[in-house]
């Protein structure tokens, strides 16, 4: 018996790092690339090219694969179901995607397992909002259905002209209208789910987000046992309801009190790049655990505090690796970069400290990550 | 500014986890290999073919490459001036390649230093054997002064006769005779040294030959804090002696109370492959650091035990990867396979267990490698 091969479709940090994570399993791992420049294309050996829209492209891939895995989220439900109809092992499967790709699909497989969730509804027109506004009153949060991530797809409107302004962008593309919430905390807790149904919870981290984009992470949480058992529970029953093979990850805030189960991943995910050196077995290799149907690892954490701050492009559009020396001058500090082109706002890499506190830990891993000159987005601090 | 692209001559497992290491870094990292099976060419991008002691083949791969490293030593030192001679930088240099290489070379920088080695002599004729086995007594230790690696070029023998065959075996290649020593213990420490001299020092690990083989590690040692540090001292002050620029492995063993300096390494060594989970930053980090002029990392353990056990291919011809499911239901089980061709008795993995006891760790890393058909060379146990 020798390892299946996995396939892996996008080829960006995500990749990458499963790349990294194949070579002591000797795992061999084929990525499909968009293009030459793309992170995982970069330095894995396997590489196919080919646009991860094109069903002939997947198709073509996929045949010379084992089992295949996803990057990202870009790849239509209906060429999924068709590449499992061709018998394609796709992990996670297209009814998992199914359900990731859209925010209403997610939100009813939440309230299907009985999770809290903000108040929402569908927009079919204009009026859905100003209906919804009149009894949760403004502001609103819009969320285009389908298509967001890192603050995309996502407005805070205040008023009626706001919410048009957004609906008149959005041409037509299904939409959610959510109520606006004064969020105390946010969290994450990932688990990985093998096929057979054995699941793994990795500890729940708080996370920091700014502008919609996810900025640094601190593990374990500080939020009570009380919380964060009750949101390790969600998520394992929310991979067995939508059958996710692989690792999901499910963002969680807090509100008034109250444990709202916000957004799922069904893949490896930033919110647990701490994973890599913060716990026994990092999120990458647990994924590929799962996709080939290997025993999954501990979950512990290898430190009393992990600290994940994200590395952006800077305004001057230079580099982050031209600051890797400067970096490593940080004690303790676990520089990730990913190879990408630089661009300013550009997310380019990470760095995490483990320590004895959490203040030493985020404090560190700050200081890593500002040594990389002053990011685009206003700069992290 | 670019990093620097390290080429690394030689694609045996140690240019597979040089490799591996360099992708977070992202360090561009091109490897030399001999063959298309060799460990680190099935998963590095960049590989070129060539023989690692053809003095056109090793000009063709330098001039590619910023800086040129090595994953064993098996270049001679005089091909190794001559690329130095044509500008390519080496590191380790081939001032360092040309002492590591030879055992009498070795001993020498060893005695230089102030440190306490094996009673030995050079062997020219069987008189010297004779001679210098009516002053110690028999049996003694007969070592090839170069070549000699995992018990192969190391041979006890009791009297004239056992003597007299080995050296004819040899057929004039050099040789050194040395004191047997009933040794209490054996240990080995590794310092990663910067160009401009910067060196950090790993913790002092407990080393289980077998048959000459380097069977099992658990960090840190056992031993006393004295000679612990006499060791980290005298492993520093060889590296310096020697101008290592990257990672130095350095053995000894214990011998009647006697602290005694056995045998370099000038590159990663098997006996440190624990440092990638045991360590903030692994011996292949380091190297790279090292060998890239950037800062050198934390050597701290990240676990109260750290134990490492290699994985050899089994009597029957099967391969661990076979095995693979098995091993990693252990708990907490690193495995490491290195994507060799399986061959009775040749080394394919490892496994590191990081835990609370010595105990616990070496316990746990025995059994997943144990998971793996009994070995050849009689078998672990």
């Amino acid at each position: 018996m020798t390892s299946p091969v996995v396939g892996v479709v996008g080829a960006g940090q995500l990749a990458r790092m499963l790349y990294q994570a194949s070579i002591p399993l000797a795992i061999p791992v084929r990525v499909l690339a968009a293009r030459e420049d793309d992170s995982a294309a970069r330095i894995a050996q396997d590489v196919m090219f080919g646009a991860p829209n094109s069903l002939e492209a997947l198709r073509a891939f996929a045949s010379s694969c084992d089992v295949v895995t996803f990057d990202h989220e870009l790849v239509e439900p209906e060429q999924l179901r068709a590449l499992e109809a061709a018998g394609v092992t796709l992990r996670p499967g297209a009814q998992t995607a199914a359900v990731v790709i859209d925010k209403r699909e997610q939100r009813a497989a939440m309230r299907r397992i009985g999770a809290l969730v903000p108040k929402h509804e569908e927009v079919h027109t204009f009026g859905d909002i100003v209906a919804f506004a009149a009894s949760s009153g403004w502001p609103v949060v819009l969320k285009a259905a389908r298509g967001g991530y890192d603050g995309r797809g996502v407005w805070f409107v205040r008023d009626e002209h706001e919410a048009r302004t957004v609906m008149e962008g959005l041409a037509g593309r299904p939409l959610l209208v959510e109520e606006y919430c004064d969020i105390d905390a946010e969290f994450a807790v990932q688990v990985a789910r093998r096929a057979g149904g054995d699941v793994v919870v990795y500890p729940a981290v708080d996370t920091v987000q700014r502008d919609g984009v996810f900025r640094e992470s601190v593990a374990p949480s500080s939020l009570d046992a009380g919380i964060t058992s009750d949101a390790a529970r969600i998520a394992t029953a929310i991979a067995t309801e939508i059958d996710c093979v692989g690792m999901l990850a499910v963002e969680f805030f807090v509100a008034g009190g109250r444990l709202l189960t916000n957004e799922l991943a069904a893949r490896p995910h930033n919110t647990a790049h701490y994973t890599i050196e913060g716990c026994v077995t990092s999120q990458f290799e647990n994924h590929l655990r799962a996709v080939c149907d290997l025993p999954l690892g501990s979950t512990a954490l290898t430190a009393r505090a992990v600290a994940t701050v994200n590395v952006f492009g800077p305004d001057d559009g230079s580099d982050p690796a031209s600051s890797l020396a400067d970096m490593l001058t940080v004690d303790d500090a676990h520089v990730h970069l990913y190879g990408k082109r630089a661009r300013p706002g550009r997310k380019l890499g990470h760095v995490t400290v483990c320590a004895d506190s959490r203040e030493d830990a985020i404090g560190r891993a700050r200081a890593a990550a500002d040594r990389v000159a002053s990011g685009a987005l206003g700069g992290r601090r």
